[in-house]
């Protein structure tokens, strides 16, 4: 994978960066930026890490996690010296806030798009989009291998738990050799992958593993789509919060029968989060398009405004269209 | 890591092996055995493949795995040519039968013992043992290129999946960066990571779910020790098997709090066969051999005849033992 040549002239050229990843960042998101953070910092450029989100517990192992801003702070601050923005897995300002006013006051000179998602808005002066690409990590990766810049332990882990928690642990369909290579490579740098994998999928608190039994007593299966609902309820009697639910999404995939799992997660009254996760025969970034959310074509989001019973009879519909 | 040349001699000078592994087979045990039955065969060598069961469900997508004889099968109608036994992924005849008949009329003139198990027996004329090898699959990954032979689609499978199971899918503590490398070359070679694992770990049965279940709800946890129950009784509701409760032991570990999770199957009256799995600070083989079984030391098993407090106490008694 080769980064265009004018996204490598602007990364040289500028020497200051404002590093964005999407709101509910994941490691990918983070990984990504830091990892070019860092790289850019080497060649003495500066950069400034935001997120309108705080950092989740389970993304705190992250070397360097602790630069993030957030997007309140930094608008209150004034952006001082820094004219140019990467955007880095999410192609779009919508991505890195729902408030417009917010937006509206972000300003740039140039801003740059680094990012994997197939559903693409048309935001930026210089983009690089590869659906192909396993983790948007992968792409920084082949940024810093032209950038010359050494692999420290930092950035390994970083790239490492990006490639990692984008790929499902190795285990989706975007699990490509390269993607192991790399991985591999990163663990030659210092990267410690049985570590890495414990703070990302072993760090539940006994709450988070009580909220999962009863999200898996919700289970219900139609044909080969399964179900599970979490409840502002269920989060209340768990002493959990909305992070708690990152991954749940993932279980009933093990379920042979299963090609589409779902997760409904209430928000508000009549008000639903919905997860979606393919194992590759149905586009679920195609389902969440049709209620104005996105993804990839494995694993996508929206939210439904409607009560559980047609929420979910709404979604079902729009999978089912798409796998007939 | 480099095969010792006696075992190298052996594997090319002789010009047929029965290759068996233990019994309750694994992808590492099956894959290993495949592997090396493909590349010796390659080479022109007769080789036959032994285990005592039938090969799993989930590793049914292995190729070559119906060749698997049957120890029952190869004892009835005889060993035939072959004279040289080569015992992958264990390293006692113990491993293959626990009928000690059985055992006793099995003869070779050279044995030679592949492995990378803790619990050491001294078996064999030949013995490669390494406890640091994340998994047998990759001992055998090395003695492939010592004969120089050609990682077809095939092989890369069987490879591919034996790394994958014994490093928890490159979760567990012995995910090193070469068993990251090699899991690359073989998906290079044309192994595909994602439909392995769907293999592996994603085509349980809807009984095998509610199984699941039904233990998760049996969970007790006493400091940092899980554990989870599986009864007879509950088999029978579930329409499930032994097989099925492969793997069930692994889902306590992600509550960080836990250090050791255990797993306690109903076999017969007063009777339980026990898993355990660490995530490191405890070594697990060291508690099974207490009840004279044995394992590696995040991975290991053992039966205890007892009533289920008893049997339960009497295992927690010895981890704890082992953690203060």
């Amino acid at each position: 994978m080769v980064p265009p040549s004018e996204l490598m002239d602007f990364l040289k050229k500028e020497d200051n960066f404002i590093i964005a990843t999407h709101y509910s960042p994941d490691a990918d998101g983070l990984g990504s930026a830091l990892a070019l953070s860092m790289a850019l910092r080497k060649l003495g450029k500066k950069t400034l890490l935001l997120d309108r989100d705080s950092v989740p517990n389970q993304c705190r192992f992250m070397p360097g996690h602790e630069e993030f801003q957030t997007l309140e702070a930094f608008l209150s601050s004034g952006s001082g010296d820094f004219r140019n923005l990467v955007l880095v897995d999410c192609n779009d300002l919508t991505r890195i806030s729902s408030n417009k006013s917010q937006i509206s006051n972000l300003k740039f000179q140039i801003s740059a798009v680094i990012d994997h998602h197939e559903s693409e808005r048309p935001f930026g002066d210089i983009r690089w989009i590869r659906p192909d690409s396993p983790a948007t990590g992968i792409m920084v990766y082949y940024i810093l291998k032209e950038l010359c810049v050494e692999i420290t332990k930092e950035l390994a882990v970083n790239l490492y738990a990006a490639i990692a928690v984008d790929t499902g642990n190795f285990r989706h369909a975007n699990t490509t050799a390269d993607a192991l290579r790399i991985a591999a490579e990163m663990a030659g740098a210092g990267a410690k992958p049985h570590e890495i994998s414990m703070e990302l999928y072993e760090s539940w608190s006994d709450g988070r593993f009580m909220l999962f039994r009863k999200a898996l007593n919700t289970l219900q299966i139609e044909e080969c789509i399964s179900i599970i609902t979490v409840t502002l309820k269920m989060l209340e009697e768990t002493g959990t919060t909305p992070d708690d639910t990152e991954n749940l999404v993932e279980f009933p995939r093990i379920m042979k029968k299963i090609a589409v799992s779902i997760l409904f997660r209430e928000i508000g009254e009549d008000h639903y989060k919905v997860s979606l996760r393919s194992k590759g025969g149905i586009n679920v970034a195609r389902v969440a398009e049709t209620f104005k959310g996105g993804g990839h074509k494995n694993a996508a989001g929206c939210t439904v405004s409607a009560d559980i019973e047609t929420a979910k009879n709404k979604v079902l519909e729009a999978v089912k269209s798409l796998s007939s």
